[in-house]
């Protein structure tokens, strides 16, 4: 039962996930004497932090007990530190990753992996080949809703899955009279904008998981808000989509649909809302929680519904209880990612899955220019 | 001010339409003096009741008032009436109204009005070279929650409407251990059955009215439950979709999605449900209620939401009060289209109405077979 | 479609079960025009009514319309009405059967169907050669709690069953200071009496169908109140068993366990409560409600609940909507019997459950006298 | 009024019971200034912890004010210390006990005593003859509702007591999917697993006295769950029982049954409830509440319930208030065992009821292999 100390880079310390997520969340395992592996030995997280700014990233290593840090990436990768995590600006991130496999690091990083669904594989490609552990950051499915949603799935509750609806999004400020919510770039083409683009990652391995990899996408994009104000008070116009729907097809039958949009103000428990619907039962779950009707709990409503008062749609609700452990997100993608390294562990998120989650961002794209379905082709390393 | 009787054919009266709607609310019409018209005058509807059962037809006529009826519409349409109200079964429809065009009766009837576009903008040329008024029932609109929205769209409370979303549907019952709620021809094609032939043309009407004329649309069609118990208590095979979405776009750029399902379980107020995003606000209608959210008023959402119970997405909405009067809605389609005839009052749910409405199934189900978009060619006398 | 006339014989019309029960259903089926069969023919029931009380018998007979009624019940027997109901106390009932089957009657009757399971089979056997059909009231299953759990059980929400518990009883004053709620002949072995005979044939029916076959039975019987007094005001020795408790093995590998008492004082919804747990979930039902606890909606419960407020565990259940149509449970009886004889619609509770009720009752005796586990053997015609 | 110092030797110190049970009330005793004697003496416990990890042994012994400690049992007992309490792995105890016997230790041990009644007894009998004191931890009729429960008895609230009933369990996971909550040797027989060796132990105590000494048993028991996941992730076959059933027969003529199942979703208040019917009143208690019903108290319930809404069977009850002391329940088992070493004050959970407790559980196995009742003999010395 050995103390084994990993060194790992963070590039983009001092972005806001690259704080109080990655740092965060390996200090907080590092302060409990390290990752409890298998066989009892404890992995112990040691950190190199990477950003641009040195008067920054040298109050950010000070506050969190001097942390090792520089400016300068090619010097972390030439170091011992094993793995690489790069949650810095998207742009740039594949010749970043290449890098680190060419210093022989393990990668573990943020989506999107690359523009491209070619570069996304080939990032996955070259890993593999080097012999490297790899992965993306997939937090959404252990969200608490959707972590009980997946466990639902799991129990067989559902019986055969029917259909899958995701409802997200809400209404993001103009920046005109309210301050807006996301940086501007998020709607300009050019600098990597999109509401595809950006959350496509997500619902892909979503819904890969809760329901089965997806086969066929026919998207609708739309640009509600043309004009809007950045963070300098300028104003701009906006040539990325803020409203994008989509419809699917599932290996094994299921349908689906995404209604994901920065111009709509929901009127809902949460403003992302996952509903399956099974032969034997249905749930719905948001960020937080998660409810099920069986088919036995399932009330008539097509015709009580019809008068005024006829039937309670709320009340036939089950809500999953804690019965599962909770650990914050990142937390886990970092458990999962640090036994892949140390002990082997299976391990599900790799490259690859950051390539789908591309492939269908970049399929959506093509399904909507062309205004036709697009089949969605297997990927292989 | 003088009386006028109009006599009224309604085909179909046993129907559970024809008796509950048509003949009841133009007999409460009859039971109040009649409909009064701009100039005083009052439209007396007298009925003759038409269906295939002699011993229900003598049964009905008898139970309210002694009404005319007869069980040969060949002899209802020989006589001095002078609507035509079709609401019997859907087969041989556009045959019934072509007699009753050339028999020089005004046309009011029942949607679907004819399987195909061709044949129901045929019946719409036949009647409008003939003279005669016609109109097809159009509902929904006049439930309290929807005529609501309509009222918010017309007062310009939206500012630019930006997309719709339609969310109908609940689970029907499959008939093996609880009785389903539809009849079964519902579920065979060869019967006229599929939720979209169903459905569409409610949502071909209520978009239109609601947003914009719609423009294109791809749609995607599933059978969820693949086989289900008649009335007989037979297993048969389905082979209609029970479940279809579709996206949509609309004169001016909105888009649209519409979820219809009939192995759906509602989480929701309404089994039907229909929100407007707008540049200036939103507004969320079910059946019996309608909600609004003006920009002014909308919360912070994309941040706060990210934080259990950091917001209440439900209590920034505001409800529409009763503020317009509420009739029945086959009451106020009767209205409308009385008027029409007695005084020449202006009328939109004209027969080209209803041959819109069968051009959106038509165009959905050409989508799903194509994997593509169709446009929506304009509907023209 | 014809309408057809039955001719039921109900002996021992004026007790509580002859009134309020079958003469009360059967004449509301005739009031309503009778039973409609699947080809569309009425089945209409025409009583002739039968007791020991002249002056009562003729009350009844015309407080419910003129109704046909006699005292001598060979008189009944010998005329042409087709089906016999013996609903009069349960000491002769096997003599008055026989006599029934011998005049080639059809056999409707109330449980005990005999005192012994031999002569319950006799009867059975006797009914079957004559080409007669033949029944046994078994109305619990129609309550609307219970015909719930039937169909929760029939969805296969359970997976696989694991246990049953029937937990029933209240507390029967003993007649001195509060009247007695039940006859005191239900506590004198030599008139019938105890709590086994009279409530084993619920629970086997019970059992059989909302779990699987009992195959084995284990039982400990108790009198809790030795003394108590009579209609008369007289006290009296109780030498019959008003507690009865039983383990149960059934087909399958499921166990189960009854309590049943009149000498306890229930704190839960109901007097009478089955639970059911299975493998996937778990419902509860009394007599009106029923409520089911899924698998994946199962708190945990072991740690929490050691701690005051830890975990609420009525919060977890959902109740079972009323989503099937619920009748009379008497009601309900009568429809399927007349059905088995009008139409030769397949039939469940004949003569053989009948025995099968008796047989539960005797074993679980033998058991507790034995001091031993006895095995159901199986019972053929 | 002396101070005097009691040497206390735990063995398992490191064990979850061991540390925040024994351990923890005994600090608690001694920061209090020890137990006030009769005499106004104070006992002051002085704690030797014993366990296998020596890491572990000094880091508790650190963290609680530099205890004592050791890895060598045999070096504890040499020493001056008095009384020694096994809390570690069941395996092992009563050779660990005869050696303490032999130093001269009191013994204060948990349960089970042995893995046999003959074994058991042989330790009582031994601790007899050396002229120590000797007992078992008895908590649960320390819990707040049972604690009342047995005032409830002693009061005479019952008159005469009829039955008993123990409806005890929950859902214990299976590990597959959720954290199974119990440690995998409780489903394996080789390992000393088994739901009625675990808690006959606890049903023996609490039924010889809340209500009278069991004479006679008949048990049925299952493996509900035959296959869970353990610690390390792996599948494994149950072969012990997770549900056992008993019908029980005690003095006085009360009879019993005790329901306990780890694979029950419990409807009702607390996971572990003891309900007694006497002549003169009824007690419901839960681990933290008791509710009583008198014979005046007593609703109609078998005619009123048989109607929805009829009577509200948990309205009647009345809750026993906080009226008597609560200390912690092993802190209560802990200052009487201390009282009977330090001031011969009398002592009813002594090894002869270990023994007892162990008698039940083997009796239980017995019945159910031999599928008969079996008498319960009484233990003497």
């Amino acid at each position: 039962m050995a103390d084994r100390r990993i060194g790992i880079i963070i590039n983009g310390a001092t972005g806001r996930m690259g704080t109080t997520q990655h740092m965060a969340h390996l200090l907080a395992i590092a302060a409990e004497g390290g990752l409890k592996l298998k066989n009892g030995d404890r992995l112990i997280p040691e950190l190199m932090l990477v950003g641009r700014d040195a008067r920054r990233m040298a109050a950010l290593a000070a506050a969190h007990g001097n942390q090792r840090w520089t400016t300068n990436l090619d010097e972390a990768l030439a170091g011992p530190d094993r793995i690489f995590m790069d949650c810095s600006a998207t742009g740039g991130r594949p010749e970043r990753v290449r890098k680190a496999i060419a210093a022989g690091k393990h990668i573990h990083i943020e989506k999107p992996t690359a523009p491209t669904v070619e570069e996304a594989m080939e990032l996955a490609r070259l890993a593999d080949k080097a012999g490297l552990k790899h992965g993306v950051i997939q937090d959404k499915l252990f969200l608490p809703g959707f972590a009980k949603l997946l466990f639902v799935k799991n129990s067989g509750f559902f019986g055969r899955i029917l259909s899958v609806k995701i409802d997200a999004g809400s209404w993001i400020f103009d920046g005109a009279t309210q301050e807006c919510q996301r940086p501007s770039w998020n709607y300009r083409k050019r600098d990597g904008g999109g509401l595809a683009l950006d959350m496509m990652a997500h619902w892909r391995y979503m819904i890969d998981r809760l329901v089965a990899p997806v086969t066929a996408v026919s998207a609708l994009m739309s640009t509600a808000m043309p004009e809007r104000v950045d963070e300098a008070g300028q104003r701009y116009t906006v040539d990325a989509e803020d409203t994008n729907y989509a419809l699917l097809q599932m290996q094994g039958g299921a349908i689906g649909v995404i209604l994901n949009s920065w111009a709509t103000r929901p009127r809902r428990e949460d403003t992302m809302m996952v509903q399956i619907d099974g032969s034997n039962g249905s749930a719905v779950a948001g960020r937080f929680r998660c409810y099920t009707q069986s088919a036995v709990n399932t009330p008539e409503a097509f015709i009580k519904a019809a008068v005024p008062g006829g039937v309670d749609l709320m009340a036939h609700w089950q809500e999953v209880p804690d019965a599962i452990p909770v650990k914050p997100p990142f937390r886990q993608c970092w458990e999962l990612f640090l036994r892949h390294v140390g002990e082997d562990a299976p391990y599900l998120p790799t490259l690859i899955e950051g390539a789908k989650a591309v492939q269908l961002a970049d399929l959506a794209y093509r399904s909507f220019a062309e205004r036709r379905w697009i089949d969605v082709p297997e990927l292989r390393l």
